[in-house]
């Protein structure tokens, strides 16, 4: 007879393995971190016209809110699939930590396209940018397709239509982000705007 | 038969959709990582008379401690109002993140505000500072009217008189903000005695 | 019939006020965030001779041991104390914000003394960081006695020794930051000595 | 008759002494800052050519992802050793905060030998580097090791094989570590290679 919550030898060694708990705080913790890092790299004008100064800083409001955006939803997606989780294991951990790594770089991604924006290297700066979120897009979706691939990861009672709705919305996030790199080489502004 | 704590098809649903601990895990972090980043914004003086430095610093000191204060509180009623709750959805998940980013965006525009204290810019400097409060507050009110008209989201035992009470004391935080703002716009000094 | 856990009038009102839960995990982030932004102070140096400018450094590696000791031990104890708490209320967490208040400034005062050691206003600068440490001292120790006096937010079989051994190790603690802030006054670097 | 999670004279002492929750919350925070500060050492490139800039700082990239896996993998570790933990006392909480000291250190590490490579104290830089991740790594198998001996710090059920391994693989990771860092005594590069 095992109890359902903490029995069962393969579960228990499982989720000791990693415990959930401590997966999540840490992922919490780096996407909390890295989406109040967005904010040290807006500059404080010290211009004469405090006003002008400001509304001239629009690609670094524009680069806060799109990043700012862009980690919110990753980090909601994060909780929804972790949400199925029981436990861990190294390869979960990896392509987490994989994951965490383009959502880390993202300040830097965010700052290196905001002070491009309308200069000789925009192009370039709009690619790195839209590579970056996309790489971080798509690490997201190989975690969840690990966890969907070993179920002794997943809870017992996940439905697969959940698990297929999530999988199409991650395919269409991908998708979209897909097209925005794409425009990025041709367009830069449209891509700022896809993003 | 349903149990009240994990049962319950709508409920589980709803609580996978995300997960509340992930959510105020998240929460936490920009809340505590937004004030601790208030520091940063202290520049360590280097003149000669050390003493005479660290006075001449009272803005920035002043600063600190007004957007300590507002990050505090702002931390404890969003404590509050989650504590009701047993489950987020999108649109919750949305209007808190807006919430966080203006909490976010306080590090930014207290520097901003306290740069131009007796300067030129001083009354656009202490208004967009003002504004940044008040939106973050008036986010932290939407919030909280979602969860509270979405009763599906709250627990069941929440008293009525609890929420009313919570609710008389968001309207009141935000009209002194909008009294703040308004007198940012006459007399920068007195607002920032409000704030 | 009110279960221990979760019944009982005032304690699920007093839980509710602010869940416990929420007050730990916005403490051990600031202590966390406080404790690692010490990191950034450290200047990387970029003299000719990469090791002579590194010892030239030891105020400011002195200076990291000092802080993180210091707030490592404040954490141990403030998770100590909540650990026999079982909920807040607003007095208790305008006690825990201002002690974070202090904690967070920690970084700064560092700073602040580090940068002054050997310099003429060394005295000044020790001072400043003796008297920070010291007001988070008191304000943790004000927190503990609150919670002390008011036993409705303790657990209920928190044994009297336990809670008389905490208040003594906080007053010897204090006591001695006092001393090196006495100290500080006089002789700086025998104050330096004793943090 | 003592409740396993709760009773027992001893443990609860233990587990009051330093509740597991706060000790992990405020590691896994400390572990997600410096992951995520490590971000703030990438300069972002003003040069006229942004791609050859970017190119260009192909040092700070792979500090950043060398140290990023190693505080990754070690955040790994201090899941899996602490996941047999039940509670923790004074001395592992002294060395688990000898242990964050050490991670708290590796962003200005990191910058410090990456701003080094190819210079004239690139020995230096590298070998200061690697002693500060050897340090961490044999700080993490202190902590363990005293875990292990304390029985009474330990989950009754934890698997004599499972320490082992854990054991073992400690061993075998300070032994590379140390390898890295006689290597970077003579041949720098070879010790970059090997980190």
């Amino acid at each position: 007879m095992t109890d359902p919550t903490t029995g069962g030898d393969r579960r228990t060694h499982l989720s000791r393995a990693l415990p959930l708990d401590r997966f999540n705080a840490f992922s919490d913790g780096v996407f909390a971190i890295a989406i109040t890092l967005l904010v040290l790299e807006l500059p404080v004008p010290t211009g004469d016209d405090l006003l002008a100064s400001l509304l001239e800083e629009w690609p670094e409001f524009l680069g806060y809110l799109i990043s700012f955006a862009f980690i919110g939803m990753s980090w909601m997606t994060h909780a929804r699939v972790t949400g199925f989780m029981k436990g861990g294991d190294t390869a979960a951990a990896g392509l987490n930590l994989l994951t965490l790594l383009f959502i880390a770089l993202l300040p830097f991604a965010t700052s290196l396209m905001v002070s491009n924006i309308g200069g000789p290297d925009e192009r370039v700066a709009v690619l790195v940018y839209g590579i970056n979120v996309l790489i971080a897009s798509v690490m997201l979706t190989l975690l969840m397709a690990y966890l969907v691939r070993q179920r002794t990861l997943l809870q017992g009672d996940v439905a697969d239509e959940t698990v297929a709705a999530l999988t199409r919305q991650r395919r269409i996030s991908n998708g979209v982000w897909l097209v925005a790199v794409a425009c990025a080489l041709i367009a830069p502004p449209v891509a700022i705007g896809l993003y």
